[in-house]
């Protein structure tokens, strides 16, 4: 132990909801564990909460309803901001940065959003914006991007990064239930939010993969370029066939790094069965990175909850304090891990992006529209992979097709191709397809 | 960009074989990548090797065949230890160290067995011995315990360590063959080594293990108290009643944190089929983390392989740069993560360790036997789960028994006193079960 044990490292909280609160909790509940591992104790001076009495908390914490109070105090080093939103979220975080103090938020859309104007202000002031918590909750996954891989040029990574999605997607698998019915009951399990938007649209997701990617390839953030597909027109038929193919759909976060620039999607998915990430199943959240030295790992575990989201949060609390501890007088790294961005990588357009599918056609009962079908593929330079037909005994009957790789700017027009023919009945309905091989 | 950019980090290389080779070969291939990411170049500047020649490498770097070289070259900032096993490797380290200089290594067995003593010539030098290649290779799980999951007290940690271990116990139970097959087979493919024993009897899981557990719990490394089994006696029959029984058969190493101390134990080991470690297959490698605050993580990638290993050799190498431009005088963290550590907490023995059991009985064709081993079972307090009894039309048939939790020692007074019944033919197959549930 040295003469900095003495010293503490002071906290004040803003916002007091499921993840302020936690955060609160586990600092008082661990707090001897990572006095241990700190050589310091991590203190809670102050927090700002609408809805906090004073009997939630110890009596020696300043309690108040204004959160500028916390970003004001002089005493604070460090502020956990866990309101969410914007306002006034990010007048906390620029106003607490601005003032010399570390922050650490768990606030995704925040980060994914406004993080390139805040990060500024971070530098400028020569502190730490934290965000581990904004991604995939309990789950250290920046971390392993930003130091752990650090020696790897990523190409690609791949996640599981919405609870409520998956545990529908799930729970639509294990029981042949349709979405809107399995939406219901995650509602009254408190998993999807009264307006599941966010969640089943695909936006929190695409904040998290917004991050993730910044951090994989060094580039700005830029949430308004990431394309963003629900999972809401999913169907039992269609998770039966992609099982019956040897795949399982599951709404992924996909970030690629191709000689087009970077691929920033997020939308259902079928992936190989065999894959492991295919079996993160429920609530779980996963993501597959793939580097070019180390090949593929993979990081599971709870991506939300009190405990599991205020783990995040306190880990980069304990790095902060560490680095102060250590007299450093500015961050160790950089937000985003890199000193010089790659600010000439593109984003690509999801036009532009090259994948497998897989589609379904409902057709009427008619001998031939299979060669039709084949001959418009074939006409977009699409070739088949596979196909299953169901037997022709009823009027509308689907045709699933897997193809190869293809362009999907081609595969549109292949799709309003087919859709124009007589024999085909409706929409086509088009998955994307990885293999997340090698 | 900082005055700072301009510096470089000057390594020397200690062992030119797969991971000395593969760490070089990253720097070379990923160079521009890191020094985005740094902030400065990372040169290799002197490489010791008995086998490396001129061509091997670009001709800026010195070469010769003594390690020494390289640990007392006043240019060289950061030593990679590759050069595996005690003597000279010991030696080289500690002279690194105590000239002041930074120590990364892969080598699992060093600092599993001698690691506490090298660990004190880093801090009285106020530099760093690194070692995150050590364990599952690719993976980041030594980042991941020491800071990600900071936060929380790890309950427990159990992980598939040892690829050719995983492989065989693969390839039994997809293909039904027999241990000494498999064996011949993953000597052949270049997974196992002409002498296996290393990896099929759990040595090198233990060394990983012992690891793991020191900076999980904070205790000093005490590789000699770690409890180690191989898989050797696993056959094909026990693997197929765990499959019926609903689990899967893995070589674990499990370390947990209980009311008595601390558990560190190798061996094979029932899980829940449903578990995502039951899923990882082949030579990955994958540990499974639960911490009081998060609950249960996982992380699963490459155990082995010379770009795998790099990735991590290298992530170190990164750490400590980023700390040297930042003007550290000694490392940000301890090496096992705790200023204060626990060194009250005793290991304990595998005789005092509670947990449920498989149990394979062959017994003669006798009505009644069963009822006998029940009374056994009773009478040390152990209660059955599970029984698969097979049809009695042979002459010697096996009797598979789940137990609830037992307490290791009167289970082995159970199974003396179930071989010593009349009507057992043989020694009693006893397998572990872990459920890791929550």
């Amino acid at each position: 132990m040295n003469s900095e044990s003495a010293k503490s490292i002071k906290v004040g909280i803003c916002g007091f909801g499921t993840v302020g609160g936690g955060s609160y909790n586990l600092l008082q509940a661990n707090g001897e564990e990572i006095t241990r591992r700190v050589g310091c104790v991590i203190d809670v001076v102050r927090i700002a909460s609408r809805s906090i009495t004073s009997g939630d908390v110890d009596s020696t914490v300043n309690i108040s309803n204004d959160p500028f109070d916390v970003v004001n105090d002089p005493e604070v080093d460090i502020v956990i901001e866990t309101i969410g939103g914007f306002d006034p979220a990010f007048e906390v975080v620029r106003q607490a940065l601005a003032n010399g103090k570390h922050v650490v938020t768990a606030n995704k859309a925040l980060v994914a959003e406004r993080g390139n104007e805040l990060f500024a202000v971070a530098q400028e002031n020569a502190v730490t914006l934290a965000f581990e918590s904004s991604v995939a909750g309990g789950i250290p996954i920046i971390k392993a991007l930003r130091e752990g891989l650090s020696a790897n040029k990523i190409d690609w990574l791949a996640g599981i990064i919405n609870g409520t999605g998956n545990f529908i997607l799930t729970e639509m698998a294990e029981k042949q239930r349709q979405f809107a019915d399995v939406l219901i009951e995650a509602q009254q399990l408190g998993y999807a939010e009264a307006d599941p938007t966010f969640d089943v649209e695909g936006i929190d997701a695409a904040h998290k993969l917004t991050i993730m990617a910044a951090i994989a390839f060094g580039i700005p953030l830029q949430f308004d370029k990431t394309y963003t597909e629900g999972i809401s027109r999913i169907t039992p038929q269609d998770i039966g066939f992609a099982k019956q193919l040897g795949y399982r759909v599951k709404h992924l976060g996909i970030a690629r790094r191709t000689d087009n620039g970077v691929e920033m999607r997020v939308h259902p998915t079928l992936i190989p069965r065999k894959r492991l990430l295919a079996s993160v199943d429920g609530v779980g959240n996963a993501v597959l990175v793939h580097g070019n030295a180390v090949g593929s790992t993979l990081y599971n575990g709870p991506g939300a909850g009190a405990d599991a989201t205020a783990s995040s949060v306190i880990a980069d609390v304990i790095d902060i304090a560490r680095q102060k501890l250590a007299g450093l007088s500015k961050p160790l790294l950089p937000a985003l891990g890199y000193l010089s961005m790659h600010d000439d990588l593109e984003v690509v357009s999801i036009e532009e992006i090259e994948t497998e599918y897989y589609l379904r056609i409902p057709v009427n009962d008619v001998v031939g529209v299979l060669a039709k079908i084949s001959s418009i593929l074939q006409g977009f330079d699409i070739s088949i992979d596979a196909v299953i037909q169901k037997e022709l005994d009823s009027m509308t009957v689907p045709i699933v097709i897997l193809t190869h790789k293809a362009l999907e700017k081609k595969l549109n027009l292949a799709i309003a191709a087919i859709e124009a023919l007589e024999d085909v009945s409706g929409e086509v309905m088009r998955i994307r397809v990885e293999t997340f091989a090698g």
